[in-house]
């Protein structure tokens, strides 16, 4: 029987996870079909076009109607990340799975209760931390717990953009905290914190600092300026239970960063290191033979990869991050029809959230210790 | 009405048409619905799991009998090379389109025939040069043709992998002209050529070599040693009706190479370069401005580079491989429902295969100047 | 006539001081000549060794006879750290100008007394910091000034070697901090804050954290192991009177890090970013011009960026570490010859030593907030 | 005793010389000490300022005067190229030591004149190819020689600039036959061959093109335009004795390259390649271990790589083009200290000559091949 899908939200990621609903038996082969069961956007006009253009039976402009439809077992939540919570627990109260977009929500309140709605339904929760579905991280995970590069010591995470970089874009409600909620810290930070998660481990203390670039921007009107509420950048140090360390740093004002989603992680006998503007690639240094034959590995991803090769056989010819996308709805789609978690429910996202809220906090309290 | 779609093969490149139909009106949004018909693939059982894996509605294990269904109005040639020529003719003949993959077939006499046959059925053709699709290199053939590095003055194509690299791999039917016809020519350099075709233009003359590295390779069945009759790599010098110059090189047996398809322009007033391996990237350098800033810049694509942006509105968050094959099936779908000719259909392509055979006819005549 | 130089110290920075001395003319045409007279190292026999291959006339192997030696008006001091203020102070006291390798001491209280010494010596100071005269960080400097990049908003300085990577490494006198001071602090990431200092400017307050990634390492001679009293990372969040913010992080156990001596300045109209191991690169992005066509550009450095033309006419062909050092001296013998102050002389390079003295009392002090 | 050395010409060549003379000794150690006798240059005021800046003892405008000098030992013959063969031939003739830059003269029939009278003098010779003394170059070389990339099949060496890249740059003697020779075969291309030739061995036979870009340019002082008679750019496909293939590709007129000096070798087991515009690295991918861990490796020189660490003994610090020089006269000095042949004497260097005039007589005649 085919998984009945419901989609709420058609921008960005709303068409990443039509699409992926769309790929995923496709591409993988042993995942379960879905059936596109019901669309959710505003206003109606934009309801019917994307159901019409990614292949939905039905279109509403009311998510309530989506989450209480009989047929909707999975309900992907790709809206602003103001109504995340709210929709989420609404549609987990309902009895359906949940593939949500990263951060949780605005506050670590809400995405408390999201896991706690989570827990007391005991359906498939999953949020879309997609670079953690990258082949290229996959491998560097599997080298890391294979000591390939001895003890971890050390860990930097960076993400960079530039789409708050132009001192004269107008003012939007991103730039405000009861609709936007966290800043870079949310938007980008957040994947950070997941991936070092996976490569490392939890973080157990901080010290953070934030920065708003520019205050205030104008109103697009053109009636004066509004406040910049949220951070546009910010920078942890980061201490882990076995003595590692590491830092955080992210902004959203770095001019010609495009997805600078990158990580390097520092081992006692070696260091991988992953660039998010070059997706297909990783980099290994292990002290091995002779010095003179040393230096930086640059592995492109291929078959050898999994599940790389299920989209191409052909290594270097390249995934891009709708794959990735694809990867993360065929990992939830098998947990729904395996009646298991799956990979990154909101009991392990809700830990992502603490540590960008403690990186808010600090930075609040002049870099005070924060423990997580 | 929905564009019938019957697709033989299911390999590597079978299964990208198959991508590219199931993505490409979700994807674009003003490309025409299609009906996934018919796959064909041999034995049957391949051809019924890929029909319930890639969504299509009946299998086949006769190519004939998916030529001749009443339904289809489009056929995916996706097979090895060698059946390419005769199914593209039965396709055409039975009044189809036909989106058939690269090289067109093994000798130019069956390119001539499939040209001359879809010249008499006055069908929508296309010859997978998927590369051509990317945005960086429209991107690229935008610049050039609006003067950005001034008059082409040189190009340089290549085209290195590995896949035949190993001199322990077993003897195929691709060493076997009568199989695979050429050998790196037809698998690699024709996409060089048809990248020269779109920057810069048409070859006019050119003398050229070629290697056949392993001369014999060893029977899978440990029955001794067969011989290699096509070549593993080969090198042009051209010649353009404007004069300028520029060269080919390709191999099979290029160590760590997995998807070397570069090209360098050269022009009189900057460069522009594209490396394969990062698909996402273009390089360009203009003699503008003060010579201290002057530089390579690398461009990440992004929405300012169509389609890209269909795919993914934030740049340098990248796209792959597939996505290429959906901007190609969107192209060949758009000229079924236009009524038009598709960007490079058979008559197009059949001078890339000119030159690839021009190429082999210098090599083995020591080099002797041929003029296309 | 010709500046009488001695030298004290032999190794790395001895060395590269010798030939800064030997090549400072040679190279600039307008630079004093020099006169080698003496040089200190120990035993007696390296001494002479060197001044023989140096080319110096005297050898000593007591540094209070060079440093009193009538006709030396130069003092070279590129001994270890923990020689630096006592040789420096010393050849003050003795009215020598002095050119001192960096960190200038084990202490503040050392540093502080070195800079004292040179204001009441009135003689020229110039402290090591060989990465500021390189022509591409001189290029970054002129055009952050000109407003290339517009108003820094951010900057990061990265200092990672794997000198100390390896854990089976024996204990040596770096891990003391007597003779040693601050760890990986001094060794490098005080090249950070100069160039931070250069390109963005004097730090206001930092938090910070630091890493004894090896607590102990076995003595050389079998006998045990001993404590690494001195970091072998750190890292600070920066914040500069301005509003700007940015970071610092050091590791020497970083492998495959050879001289990640790397630098990112963020503008409110464009980026520039240094990397250490590509010294003769700079790479630089501006808001400029259509969005399809911005990129990270990669300047190769030339003739455009003085004074890289006085070592090779032809852009791109590279000059190399030592090369700094000879445009250091040169700046030194100008400095002396002309009775001005030096670049970066004592006064200067003592903000610095403040800078990296306040990491580790912040990490001290469990990221307690220092104002410097 | 110190060697007695005679300099002629003072660009950028003749810098290199004096200040390979001058660090040679110092920078190695072990190589004999050199007297910097006399320096050539016209009009005598040049020969006095640069005698003055290089530190030489006497100056001349006469280079006959020079090579007759009874304390000159050693003639530098850095002079513009149609120079070469006369001056070198009569500092052999008067019983010098010849260090010639490259090309050897402007001629075949020259530089086997130049040739001759090396033998018949019986003195120590060396052609300034100085790219075979990097490091990356010598570890290269290692690394063929122990099989570390297999059996070599495949060879590609490429060099652009850009320094006639400009439609608007004067006419110079540069463009004239009988001045300067051959355009990029002669400036450039013999690079190529030397490192070919190095790393993989003497070519067998090739076909060829050349092209000039720029047919006439105009005359600075605005009196018309004159030809541009020899080539711009040029490219050969090459034939090795073993059955190897290659190319070869140069162009002065590739806007954006400064000194890309590449090659790529291909083996049976892996490849190694060298990009010049990045001296300082070499890349190295080999077939060993599980192909999910192989990758293209970027070594950076260092200690391990000799005789790097005689300039800096970290490894990622980097040595420039002027260190490639100092090698290269080291080598001269102590092939004359040890009365041995020095690396690239005149009879391995006029190879590089045969080929370079091969791929010109190979153009010449519509691309014939042509046996070496």
């Amino acid at each position: 029987m085919a998984i009945g899908i419901g989609l709420i939200g058609t921008g960005f990621m709303g068409k990443a996870h039509a699409m992926a609903y769309r790929s995923a038996r496709a591409i993988m082969g042993d995942v379960p079909d879905c059936r596109l069961v019901a669309l959710c956007d505003t206003p109606m006009a934009n309801a019917e076009k994307f159901r019409d253009q990614y292949g939905f039976e039905e279109a509403f402009d009311d998510w309530r109607r989506l989450v209480e439809h009989p047929l909707v077992e999975v309900v992907s939540v790709a809206t602003p990340n103001m109504l995340h919570a709210e929709i989420a627990i609404a549609a987990l109260e309902n009895c359906k799975h949940v593939w949500c977009e990263k951060p949780m929500a605005l506050t670590l309140e809400d995405a408390e209760a999201m896991e706690a709605a989570a827990k007391a339904a005991g359906k498939v929760t999953l949020v879309g931390y997609n670079y953690l579905y990258n082949p290229a991280l996959l491998h560097a995970k599997e080298l890391i717990a294979e000591g390939h590069i001895g003890e971890v010591i050390h860990v930097r995470g960076y993400f960079d953009e530039d789409y708050q970089a132009d001192p004269d874009l107008p003012w939007t409600w991103r730039a405000r905290v009861r609709d936007a909620g966290l800043g870079a810290l949310g938007d980008m930070a957040c994947h950070s914190v997941s991936m070092i998660h996976e490569l490392v481990g939890p973080i157990e203390s901080l010290i953070a600092d934030m920065q708003t670039v520019y205050p205030t921007r104008a109103l697009a009107d053109g009636s004066g300026r509004a406040a910049v509420e949220n951070e546009d950048a910010a920078t942890a140090v980061l201490r882990f239970p076995n003595g590692a360390r590491g830092l955080i740093t992210t902004s959203r004002c770095a001019w010609g960063r495009k997805n600078r989603v990158d990580i390097e992680v520092h081992g006692t006998k070696g260091q991988i290191s992953f660039h998010g503007e070059r997706m297909n690639e990783l980099r290994v240094y292990v002290n091995e033979g002779p010095m003179a034959r040393q230096g930086m590995t640059t592995i492109l991803t291929g078959g050898a990869h999994p599940p790389y090769g299920n989209f191409v056989p052909a290594p270097g010819h390249q995934i891009g991050f709708l794959d990735l996308k694809t990867i993360e709805g065929a990992e939830l789609l098998r947990a729904v029809a395996e009646g298991r978690e799956a990979r990154i429910p909101f009991s392990e996202a809700l830990k992502y959230e603490r540590v960008i809220h403690a990186m808010a906090e600090s930075a609040r309290n002049d870099g005070k210790r924060v423990t997580i």
